[in-house]
């Protein structure tokens, strides 16, 4: 097994008011992630990434490495619907050293063939031409619509094996997590749940941990369980980190994580999301920070 | 109702054995499409736009003005996942005075709600900033699974009378096209089919006419019978092009339409699409035209 970091956040992106990116709130949080043991999992679905261009990606990759933050505790999302776009991000991320890159499939065309698919990651690969390139593959069906197949996963790696490093499932469908598990993690492919609510057993089952997006918000709780998978208060501890999941699960995922961090941070700029996403609304989020508050939980 | 065009094709687009876009043979095709009486819809789902980066349709439409094709023959699409991109292609589109632009919603997060699709496509709209700016919306929920209601139309039509001009249904339900038309076109709204399948029964209810991939490869019987749609021969003349699109949709539709289009031009360049699409392979590509040869279909 690599030792990659067992949790990472797809780390949110604060906007100002004419939806620029705010890179100190940004630099501040990754900071503030880092001291609490997670990895920066920058331009996830989480951090709406895709509403963000590519110019803009790489300016904020540039950022991180000037706030003095080194590439192993980054892992950029660079997937897009084409291969120019996709190429140039990763040769960035690369570039910076990163612990690798989360490469979400094209999305735009659906019942896309694993031929298709095995076509453009390779592309990719010879395209990038770089033996530091680390590739999770990232399948998130419910928002790409292009789920990516055991088989896909078994030739990318058979012809690749520098390069395929691991997979984030955000299927939420603990059998396919599984047959993940049993098919690839032996062989060092990690094996990163989409949810902290499976990372307990995706640890003992031989996974590598979760790159989850309440990991903006729980960060050092949920990397204490990563830590300490193997203790009696393990099982207490997953639960405690699914009464919280269940909570920020009640509501909009990225605007109710950002109406937290808003007013954990008193900086209000934190509620803002890029449409097509939509802010909470006041009751709702004021409703989210009480149900918070009614079991304990402060960021 | 205003005088645009009843028929474009989404125009394919040529790729060379590197993937890049073979500039003489995408401009010979739209010349070929023009004289055949049909628009240039470039950058649609079957111009496999969302496979190529910002720059590179930047760089086509230029290459089109530099061919000395007048913008009011031309609608780019220009619709993608983030505001600046999308901008940035528009405004390029009005400064070539296209007719239109075809404009997909943001189409990575799946559920978003009106208010967002209304508040993302405001902004575009205020960015863009051009009295020319002439949108057309694109409805195709199989393939962005972000379909356009009826109640966004009307919140985009009411703020933006000047900016909102149509809409492609590409949705293939004919209940919501007669909607579509029933609500919208008497006070001037565009509504194309997205297949010629409806092209008939499209002119008759009141819509506008059909912007449709199969343009591609049968353009000129399409624009005949939005030419003489009133006539005694509108009826034989629909039959006749559902029996040929029909043909075609026994096929994956863009690889086929390559594949022909490569057979009638002996440019075997033309079979090439770009990941995470597959070519026709030579069976397949060999018994689709002989079918349309069966029938004495010819480009």
């Amino acid at each position: 097994m690599s030792t990659i970091k067992p949790v990472w956040s797809p780390v949110m992106t604060p906007f100002l008011k004419d939806f620029s990116v705010d890179d100190r709130s940004f630099t501040e949080h990754c900071q503030w992630l880092l001291k609490n043991d997670v990895g920066l999992a920058i331009f996830g679905t989480n951090s709406e990434a895709n509403s963000l261009p590519v110019k803009e990606k790489i300016r904020l990759m540039e950022r991180l490495v000037d706030a003095g933050i080194a590439g192993d505790h980054i892992m950029p999302g660079t997937g897009t619907c084409n291969l120019e776009d996709s190429v140039e991000l990763t040769k960035k991320a690369v570039q910076i050293k990163s612990a690798g890159v989360l490469m979400l499939p094209p999305f735009y065309y659906k019942g896309v063939s694993d031929d298709g698919l095995y076509a453009y990651f390779s592309e990719i690969v010879e395209r990038v031409a770089d033996s530091n390139l680390r590739i999770y593959l990232y399948h998130i069906p419910a928002v790409s619509h292009v789920p990516i197949s055991l088989d896909l996963i078994k030739r990318l790696i058979k012809q690749y094996p520098e390069n395929f490093l691991g997979i984030k499932d955000s299927g939420g469908d603990w059998s396919f997590t599984i047959s993940l598990i049993k098919e690839f993690s032996e062989d060092g492919f990690n094996v990163f749940a989409g949810s902290e609510r499976f990372l307990l057993d995706t640890l003992r089952a031989g996974g590598s941990g979760c790159i989850s997006a309440t990991a903006n918000v729980n960060p050092s709780q949920i990397a204490k369980l990563a830590q300490d998978w193997s203790g009696c208060q393990a099982d207490s501890r997953q639960s405690d980190l699914i009464r919280i999941r269940d909570i920020f699960e009640s509501y909009p995922l990225i605007p109710g994580m950002k109406a937290v961090k808003a007013n954990a941070t008193l900086n209000h700029d934190w509620r803002r999301v890029r449409p097509p996403l939509v802010s909470l609304d006041s009751d709702s989020s004021n409703s989210l920070n009480e149900n918070l508050n009614k079991v304990g939980f402060r960021i």
